[in-house]
């Protein structure tokens, strides 16, 4: 897709050369269209939402609400049942902050896995010492999926929740959500899915796909910072109490008591994120524009191409699934992948290096650290060409 | 301050016309310079932050920190003390959520105000009935400011926390924060100030004013929307227990147990709104170039303006103290507020009609709803005249 790359302002270094950006899997940079309509909603067509008696908040509002719609179409979800959130850190938090503090209890189980970000374990450990619940790990396959049938033997009526990510963001790895699904409902719990990598990789119907809950932020769709979404189930949203208290999600407000406003306002308290909502609308309309399963082989192509190269270096470790979905992760013998950024970032290219907030699977691979490389639509051979000319120069320097 | 009007694109009508915004209060305009600062930030200098190996991230990097230095900074408070958040209401709800769970228990009491928004009053009623506690509800003077002499007959040593409107979002009347402060620590209570519409329309030093949290938004600073900030003395917020969990507020995640990173990056988990800090410190920017005191002495001369010509009609009733920080609220007989507010919005003239989340304050003054007309900056004695022309051709329509 190399004639997108001339969409991205980012994608250039100061000095005016194209970027070799390998970490969108951090952060996805964004198109003109994104900036065009943040420009514009800040500018000309800036108002409060929800409130304004003047036109130009009316049309602030629908544009408000055309974004929720357009998010939950973009998922396959209907628009009741999206909430904005600050990003997916938020969106799981608020998972836990009201249908965990309603559904889970002392002896409650929740099932996670060995590959989770902080933001899919850290919240459930919060509500499980809270509430007295315990939380299991799934282990992963030795090509570093999750590993549902592990899964499945696990499972037990005292699991209330199952949470697992959708793509893993240091391996890559796709989940089976339909099968994850099937498996958690068989014991009555909930499936939620982080869905922060798969969104911008791969085409998600949430209907389909039968999960409860699927959490996802707008920067890594190629969308502004500051948003996000929480899909979930009607029924379950309408039955969860409020998140926080404020304006907007409030039906009426007295000292003798206060009523809240139906699902999804009942979890927006405040003004929203009303410029973030409309460049999130623009980033799904600019990748449904490109197509998913379009953007999916593309990566999908350069997976296969960088693993491919990087294989046949016999001083390089490689993680994660073959089929990965637009990221690879690795290791230099003797360098610290550390090192190996800084020496990229000499050679206009970006890579990541750490443990990706997700430090349990380091444990499990046995390694502080990996690098990382993750594609986007933009990214190109010329990028992967770049990455193996700065690791052979790395391993000059350090050989 | 009529040379500012250009700065800021969103001041003309579709037409080309000049927009008469009397809605500063529910969300002020953005001059271009913090426009560009965002166009900027999405675009050629885009990066994620606390974890790239490579330069244009440890860019991004320290541009957000030097954004929360440089908004700790607006308000008188040192970088250590400020934590981003969503806006004003979750700045509210965070203090509920941590400070709150862990210091407000059975049998304590909040002292509230009767002209406090609803961020300022659901989130302490959730808190009080999860806790077994008690808010108590300081009355007003007779023209509408919170009457500090009841509160010193109200606090005892049960009352925890204090929490009030720094300038009632309605009325427009001014604290005596020091004063608040004074009578809050003199039982052993903390004082949480609601410093929405403050911090655009009166020079803030909390260090000064010796409250122990600051809570603003800001969407209502001409900076963007989807970020605020809290400020609370370092001992306090060090003590504090975290609120989200997630990426970049752990110090260290393993299933057997998570520690947690210091203050104030405890409690900002996940990626940030980088872009959004970036564009609240070009607001911040923005606002000091000009000067409070300059802002609050426009906006106090045009207050005194609209009120004269208000008070020479004898069929609009006039509420809030004479001295108000730049807000106007008021009633014209016969006609209902939201009818006005739609007449007004023929002449290009935006106010605001409703109960501006403060439910409790119109109950206090026997009405359903107030107009509301709110000067930002850039408001001019233009825009008063044609709000007095709108409201006696609506008279016309009614009457």
């Amino acid at each position: 897709m190399a004639e997108a790359r001339a969409d991205f302002p980012g994608l250039l270094t100061p000095a005016g050369k194209p970027w070799h950006y390998l970490d969108t899997a951090a952060t996805a940079q964004k198109p003109q269209a994104v900036i065009d309509a943040v420009t514009r909603a800040l500018g000309r067509d800036y108002a409060t939402v929800h409130r304004g008696v003047y036109a130009r908040s009316a049309e602030m509002t629908l544009a408000y609400e055309a974004a929720r719609r357009r998010v939950a179409a973009f998922i396959g979800g209907r628009e009741d049942e999206v909430v904005f959130t600050r990003g997916a850190t938020e969106a799981i938090n608020l998972v836990a902050a009201t249908w965990g503090e309603a559904n889970i209890g002392a002896g409650d189980r929740i099932l996670l896995s060995q590959l989770e970000h902080h933001s899919n374990i850290v919240p459930w450990q919060m509500l499980a010492a809270r509430k007295g619940a315990h939380i299991d790990v799934c282990p992963l396959t030795a090509d570093g999926r999750i590993d549902l049938d592990a899964a499945a033997a696990m499972l037990t009526p005292a699991h209330k929740l199952v949470a697992l990510a959708h793509v893993s963001n240091v391996l890559g790895g796709v989940l089976d959500i339909a099968r994850a699904a099937v498996l958690a409902h068989g014991v009555g719990a909930k499936l939620l899915v982080d869905g922060c990598q798969a969104v911008a990789r791969i085409g998600v119907d949430v209907a389909a796909l039968d999960c409860d809950f699927y959490a996802f932020s707008a920067h890594k769709l190629y969308g502004p910072t500051g948003i996000g979404a929480l899909w979930a189930k009607a029924d379950i949203l309408n039955q969860m109490p409020p998140y926080q208290g404020g304006g907007a999600m409030i039906d009426k407000v007295s000292f003798a008591g206060t009523t809240y406003a139906p699902a999804p306002q009942r979890f927006e308290a405040g003004t929203p994120a009303i410029v973030e909502a409309v460049g999130f609308a623009a980033a799904c309309d600019y990748v449904d524009a490109i197509g998913l399963s379009a953007i999916h082989a593309h990566e999908s192509a350069l997976v296969a191409q960088l693993r491919d190269a990087l294989g046949a270096m016999n001083d390089v470790r490689l993680f994660g699934p073959a089929d990965s979905a637009g990221i690879v992760s690795f290791m230099l013998d003797g360098v610290h992948p550390h090192d190996l950024g800084t020496i990229l970032d000499e050679e206009d290219v970006a890579i990541r290096a750490g443990h990706h907030c997700a430090q349990p699977l380091m444990e499990h691979l046995g390694v502080p650290a990996t690098a990382r490389a993750s594609f986007g639509l933009y990214s190109s051979q010329d990028d992967i060409a770049a990455l193996v000319r700065g690791i052979e120069r790395t391993r000059r320097i350090f050989g």
